[in-house]
C-alpha cells in the first residue's frame, strides 16, 4: 500500500511506459512534467498540437523528442478528437489536457457520440499526502459534480475507491463527511451519509467500508475518536473522504494545497480512460504526479 | 492590527480584567484555562457550579481562588440562568460554557424570555493563525447556522467583521467562498456571493470590503490572483472567510486544526455578551485564547 506519492513510481517500475495522449501539448509547464515522466520511463507521450511550438519548447527545456510521436494539429477541438480516438482504439491509456480551456477539453471528452463516457459517473479525485496523516487521502469531488445526489455519491465513492485500490489499499475506508457525526434531519449531508453507510452494509456499495456522518476530525484523528467515543470501522483511519458537495471539497483541497503545502495530485475517472486535467495554478510536481498516477490506474481503466 | 493570537494579550494589557461568568465551572480543563487568563490579569471569572468540586480542582491545579467569586449551583439549567442574569445586569461581560452539554447551554442563552438574544443573528467565528498566512483569518460559520440564506449571510459577515475590527483590522476584507470565482446559476454559493458583493457596494453591508465568489486559493494567495488575473480588492488578502454552509466551514476549520495544527480560537457573537463555547476536544490553548478574545470584544458587545 502506497503511503507517499513518490511511491507511485515504485508501482510503475518494470511496467512498460504508459501511453498518454496530450491535447494542445504546446505548453512549457505541461511538457516539463511530461519530460520528467518520459525520462524516468513511466510515460510514452503522444503530443497533439502545434508541432513547431512543441519542438521549440522541447529544445528550450532539453526534452529529447526523438522517440516521441507528435501530431500536428492547431485546432483545439480537432486535437481533442484525435486524442479521444487514440483512447477509443486503445492506443492511449490516458488523456491529458494541455493549453486549452478545461471546459473545451471536458466537452469533447463528454460528447455522447465521440466522447469517452461510460455508464459510470465521471468524477474528480484529489490524492493528498499530508505530513500530519500517515497515509494518502483520496478526496472527492472538488471539481466536477456540483451537488451530487445519493446515487451519484455512490458513484463518487466507487471511482475514488478504485483509485485507492490501484494504489494498493486493499479495502479502502470511506468517511462520508459532514459538520457533525449525528444524523440531523435538517442537514442533508448527514442523511446521505447514514444512507450510504447502510447501503454499504447491504452490499449496494462494495469493496470498501463506508461510515458517516463523520466530522473531519473523527475521520482522521484517533484522538478525537477516543475523546468522542465514536464506534466506527472507519473513524480515525479514513482513506477516502467523500465531501457533501463541490464547495466543501474544493475549499478543503485548496486549504490543503495553499495553507498546508500538502503534496497532491488529481485525476478524473469514470471515463474510458483516466483524464489528467491540471490547472495553470498547479505546480509541475502536481502535474507530474497526476500523470504517473493516471498511468498507474490503467490496469483498472477498462 | 493583530496578526498573531498571542497579541490579543497586548490588547488587554492595561485594561481591568474582564468579568466572565462560567456555567458548570467544575471541570479541570475549563478551570485550567481560566487560571491562565486570571493569573495574567486578563479575566475575573465568576464560577457557577459545584463549589466543592471547583475548590478541589483549583487546589489540584494551584488556582488561587481567594479573589474569585464562586456561586454554588449543582443544577446546570439554574447555573446557566445565574450566568445569564449576570450578563443582563452587566456584571459579566462574557459567558463561558463549562461541563454541560452545548445544547443545554445554548438553549438557555437563546431562550426568548430570559436569554441573551438580540435582534442580531447569533453566529460562530473561528479565529485562525496559520503559518502560511501573514495575518489572522476569521472563518464563519462552522458551528451554528446550518444553511444560512442571503440575509443570514449578511449577519454572519457583520458578526465576524466586528470581531476582526475589535482585533484591530480597520476595514476587514471579506471573501465569500465557493468552489469557483465565476457566477454559476447552478451553484447557489456563487449567486449569494455575487449578491453580497453588490450589497456591500450599495452600502447594505458596511464597514468592510466584500468580494465573491472566490475559490479559497484566490482569497488567500496573491500568486493565484496573479496567475488567474482576477481583479479584486479582497483576493489574496482576505481577513474574513464566509463559507457557503456549516459543512464547508466545519470541514475547513477541522482541516486547519487537525491536518495543519493551526493555532485558533472560537467565539459566538450576536448575543448580548459574547459566548465562549469550547468543546472537549479543544486543547487548553484554544480555550485560553477563546476566553481572552471574548473579553477583547467586550467594548463592542453592547
Amino acid at each position: 500500500m502506497i503511503k507517499k506519492l513518490h511511491q507511485v513510481e515504485d508501482l510503475l517500475a518494470g511496467r512498460p511506459p504508459g501511453k498518454i495522449a496530450v491535447v494542445a501539448a504546446h505548453d512549457i509547464n505541461v511538457l516539463s512534467s511530461l519530460k520528467e515522466a518520459y525520462d524516468r520511463g513511466f510515460a510514452q507521450p503522444i503530443l497533439i498540437g502545434n508541432k513547431g511550438k512543441i519542438i521549440d519548447i522541447a529544445n528550450e527545456i532539453g526534452f529529447d523528442l526523438s522517440g516521441v510521436n507528435i501530431i500536428q494539429q492547431d485546432n483545439n477541438h480537432k486535437s481533442a478528437r484525435v486524442a479521444i480516438e487514440l483512447a477509443q482504439r486503445g492506443e492511449a491509456q490516458a488523456l491529458m489536457k494541455g493549453i486549452l480551456p478545461t471546459a473545451d477539453f471536458m466537452k469533447a471528452v463528454l460528447n455522447r457520440e465521440i466522447g469517452l463516457k461510460t455508464d459510470r459517473l465521471i468524477s474528480h479525485t484529489m490524492v493528498i499526502e499530508n505530513k500530519n496523516y500517515p497515509k494518502l487521502l483520496y478526496v472527492t469531488d472538488a471539481a466536477i459534480n456540483i451537488e451530487p445526489d445519493l446515487m451519484q455519491k455512490v458513484e463518487l465513492i466507487n471511482n475514488s475507491v478504485d483509485i485507492a485500490k490501484a494504489l494498493g489499499v486493499k479495502k479502502p475506508k470511506v468517511a462520508v463527511l459532514a459538520a457533525i457525526e449525528a444524523v440531523n434531519p435538517s442537514m442533508k449531508s448527514t442523511l446521505d451519509a447514514a444512507l450510504l453507510t447502510q447501503m454499504n452494509k447491504r452490499g449496494q456499495i462494495e469493496g470498501c467500508i463506508v461510515d458517516g456522518p463523520l466530522a473531519l476530525d473523527l475521520a482522521i484523528s484517533p484522538e478525537s475518536v477516543k475523546q468522542k467515543k465514536v464506534k466506527s470501522d472507519v473513524a480515525g483511519d479514513a482513506d477516502v473522504l467523500l465531501l457533501p458537495n463541490i464547495d466543501a471539497a474544493n475549499i478543503l483541497v485548496k486549504s490543503l494545497a495553499f495553507l498546508q503545502k500538502s503534496k497532491m495530485c488529481h485525476i478524473i475517472t469514470g471515463s474510458k480512460a483516466p483524464l489528467v486535467v491540471t490547472s495553470r495554478s498547479d505546480g509541475s510536481m502536481i502535474k507530474y504526479y497526476s500523470i504517473i498516477t493516471a498511468l498507474a490506474l490503467c490496469r483498472n481503466c477498462k
